[in-house]
């Protein structure tokens, strides 16, 4: 981005310079899942992580189809949000010895991508209506439902394994 | 953070570990405010925010709270995660031209911090339940309330008056 140009003149640059933050955000996830589903060791997270890679490809198909709706190049453009995210997530996984916690860590980490997906999408949503793009709208609300989905599994997961496992584990150990 | 230490080995680590992201968190988001606050034209906009910054400020002080409560020393940890989003909120906001299209931006920037704040809490709110914490579990319940109220509050500012009047003025631009 030109940070001393103003490159973004109307709703419309707008919208497309946020397709392309989140598509290149959507790449980013792409990468990375693959790594936090070896670090995973309970099978539902591992399981989860894994069905969520799939639904990424499909995310990143359908903004392609996005872009070609709406006559924009199909390219990314740098998010520090999501590389802030992803870095942060790096971090703490490489502090945690225990393979519970660490599990804790992991869903923590994949909630914080899936809120900044949601956030995201819902804003595109709203633009698109607003400039009279329902059809890029439908698209993108098809993601923003996964997005919500893969963030109530992983809400599940968490209260009903391994917090509950690593809690325990906690309480054992300081007896 | 040490990145070649283990300093995270339980799930009371990793509890006040994340407290202390979300405090660093808060903090660099009620710096960041008061210039969102002047760069906002929209009067409903700019009162939302000054809003938030307050709010914001009473949540760093039940942040305080809840460290105190759990024996912890109050401090905050880096996060390049919050980073990322402001530092993307203010490289958008230099790229745009229009007043009423970096409105819209300002929106979405806000609900991106507002995302992050969601999960995080969400996520210590659970921590905070599994380790007996009832007490701090419920003053941090406080705030993920005041968040997504704030978020609330901005997506409907944004469906009444910022995307309509930017848009047709996109709109009457292109005729």
């Amino acid at each position: 981005m030109g940070l001393f140009s103003k490159d973004i003149k109307s709703m419309n640059d707008l919208f497309v310079h946020t397709l392309r933050d989140v598509y290149y955000a959507e790449n980013q996830i792409s990468k990375t899942l693959p790594d936090m589903i070896k670090k995973a060791t309970d099978p539902e997270l591992k399981n989860a992580l894994t069905t969520h890679l799939g639904e990424t490809e499909n995310q990143i198909a359908r903004l392609e189809e996005v872009f070609r709706m709406h006559g924009a190049q199909v390219k990314g453009v740098d998010c520090p949000a999501i590389d802030g995210i992803i870095d942060e997530s790096d971090d703490i996984a490489g502090e945690v010895a225990d393979k519970t916690v660490l599990d804790a860590a992991l869903i923590a980490a994949a909630q914080a991508v899936e809120h900044y997906e949601m956030t995201r999408y819902g804003t595109l949503i709203a633009w698109a209506e607003q400039l009279g793009r329902r059809d890029c709208a439908s698209m993108l609300q098809k993601t923003l439902e996964e997005e919500k989905a893969a963030d109530r599994k992983l809400t599940a997961i968490a209260e009903s394994r391994v917090n509950t496992k690593a809690s325990n584990k906690a309480s054992a150990a300081a007896r």
